[in-house]
């Protein structure tokens, strides 16, 4: 088929902002949003799903619960097209590929990275390959890989093994490697950082987020350094950072053998950004701290119980993180805890985690369903 | 606990829009961005998790499809912050109720209404109660709504027991109902007709949308038309309804006993707004007309492997229900199709209806696996 997959509709014919103060903006993704932040050109391809522009929601429980005037927003970023925060980082990784000439794409990823690995590229026409450990996840979880039309291929062997293959068939034939060794996705992931001073109007006083390969903090650092340089911003967040107790590398300061934490998305032992996450730590002033699996948890049912939030157990680990040190916050600050991904995509934990639980086989008669309510 | 769930932040310290064409627009949510035309007033406690404002995403492999330069773009409301358009209407159904005092809300519901009315109930520091038949669902359905804080009562019956007995709930406790009868809830789901325009700078020639219990096809043309009325766009859309071919009454002019079909969102034999549907669909020379479950998957699968857009089955009927008339769209019409709700709601069917499955047990092994890939 010779289908044009991107600039289908020339910028002419393109939504055109609306002058009246309600309209949308009309956003078209965070690259053409943040082009002069961006290592793209005239001649990248855009491939875009409107990632981005995810709602900063304030938190007015945990507002109270913190007290003394404190401000604590979420950033939802489980409303990402594929529902995680990877898409930020893929369509900058797509749309490079598309414009080096790729055909093909690989990752080793059971989750989030390989959902948005597979949305992008196919959108780009090209093929998605998905490298996973045999036996080491649920069908379940590949689920939105393969409806997007990953090829997911078992190897024997373990997660290190995945990761060996997919560089090595990089190296030997044509198919771009898109795991967090591309130097793309930190670009496109920086824009998160651009988004809440846009929205806020300033910086927050503090950024509360969860690490594992510790990109992300890497990257939102990195974003607010260059939105301060040019002005839009006249202060940086303290950056802190928080891992699961049970794979916290940075508070061991060694590297993690085998991780262990309910909270799968930052279950790694041996971040791949190790120099740039503790730069951001130094020179933003902020800290590193573990949370359990408990505490993890526990922030988990608060947000989607209290605030209405529903994302994975590892994003909680940032207002789980912010509860722990809570006494530190100073009174009257803006504090930004980052969500990284869409509680949608792991429904076991829901159902095992959750406090209330089914009430089942009751009479549908008025009085006795209005007892079991309580009245 | 004496929290203030809402207006926690003073109107004056609320994240004021920034003044360079690259902000985000600081979205307040659909109340605040649509306020004169919805049913609020100052006092009115706004409950919102910044819902709305969802991308109309460019469908370049749809639109290829089509060809005559017809442009398809879908709105895609699962990225709504429960994950469906149910979102819209329930900010505005629990901020009501909030305003009347309301001190715990009642649905019957087994799927999209019943997490939206938990998390925003649960915002507002309401009680949720969710109605269900016993062994009607399977419990993941229902991880959302629990994660949430929902108390979800399973009763001895069928889906019509459930809804008798929260409708007499609500006559005689003090409990609001927020099924489909609450008259709040197709004023929120208009404004995804709002929105559209807004980014386009008028609406579209046609307008696509699954219906089942046909609120939202009548919510939509509300938006159209009373935003035609005050001149935002010149022109009304066709209205494109599109019913599953087993829960068709619209097609065949009469409730269905017993409507099956896969699409499960949309499985409805007797809708409620049965007359406001027509009339949208008389007073825009618009259409109804059935897909098959088989055509519904196809455009599933499409969506997902061709333009990364996941979608919940349901969605997919206004899909499927264009490639089915393709041939009356006009050369060079826009065209939009709803996407109601999220995939990753429904992972099992993803699993079960991709074209993809997982290939396992394979050798790690450079060649081996290179072989696999094709290479």
């Amino acid at each position: 088929m010779s289908i044009t997959f991107m600039n289908l509709f020339p910028r002419s014919t393109a939504p055109s902002p609306v002058s009246t103060p309600t309209n949308t903006g009309g956003w078209r993704g965070l690259i053409e949003q943040y082009r002069s932040f961006l290592p793209v050109s005239e001649k990248t391809p855009v491939i875009t799903l409107l990632e981005g522009n995810t709602p900063l929601i304030p938190a007015p429980y945990l507002s109270a619960q913190i007290g003394r005037d404190v401000k604590v927003f979420v950033k939802y970023d489980g409303l990402n097209p594929t529902g995680s925060f990877k898409d930020r980082g893929m369509t900058m990784a797509i749309s490079k590929a598309k414009e080096e000439g790729a055909k093909a794409v690989i990752c080793a990823s059971t989750g989030n990275t390989s959902a948005a690995a597979a949305a992008y590229a196919r959108r780009a026409g090209m093929r998605a390959f998905v490298i996973i450990p045999d036996g080491y996840v649920a069908l379940g979880k590949l689920a939105q890989a393969l409806l997007y039309g990953a090829e997911v291929i078992a190897i024997n062997g373990n997660f290190d093994d995945a990761l060996t293959i997919v560089r090595r068939l990089s190296e030997n034939y044509p198919v771009t490697l898109v795991n967090s060794v591309n130097p793309y996705r930190l670009e496109g992931q920086k824009t998160a950082a651009f988004e809440i001073v846009d929205v806020l109007g300033n910086a927050p006083d503090w950024l509360c987020i969860p690490v594992g390969n510790a990109g992300n903090i890497s990257a939102y650092w990195m974003g607010f350094c260059q939105y301060h340089q040019i002005g839009k911003c006249d202060r940086l967040p303290k950056m802190m950072g928080f891992q699961a107790a049970g794979a916290a590398p940075f508070i061991s300061g060694q590297p993690v053998g085998h991780p262990e934490t309910i909270a799968t998305a930052i279950r790694i032992g041996n971040p791949a950004n190790w120099e740039k996450a503790w730069a951001a730590s130094h020179a933003s002033q902020g800290q590193f701290n573990a949370v359990t699996d408990e505490e993890i948890l526990e922030a988990y049912r608060i947000l989607g119980s209290q605030e209405g939030v529903f994302c994975e157990p590892a994003s909680a680990a940032s207002v789980a993180g912010l509860l722990k040190v809570r006494e530190q916050v100073p009174d009257g600050a803006t504090v930004v805890c980052v969500l990284t991904g869409n509680g949608l995509k792991d429904p076991d934990s829901a159902v095992k985690h959750s406090n209330n639980q089914l009430k089942a086989g009751i009479v549908p008669d008025l009085q006795t369903v209005a007892g079991v309510m309580g009245f």
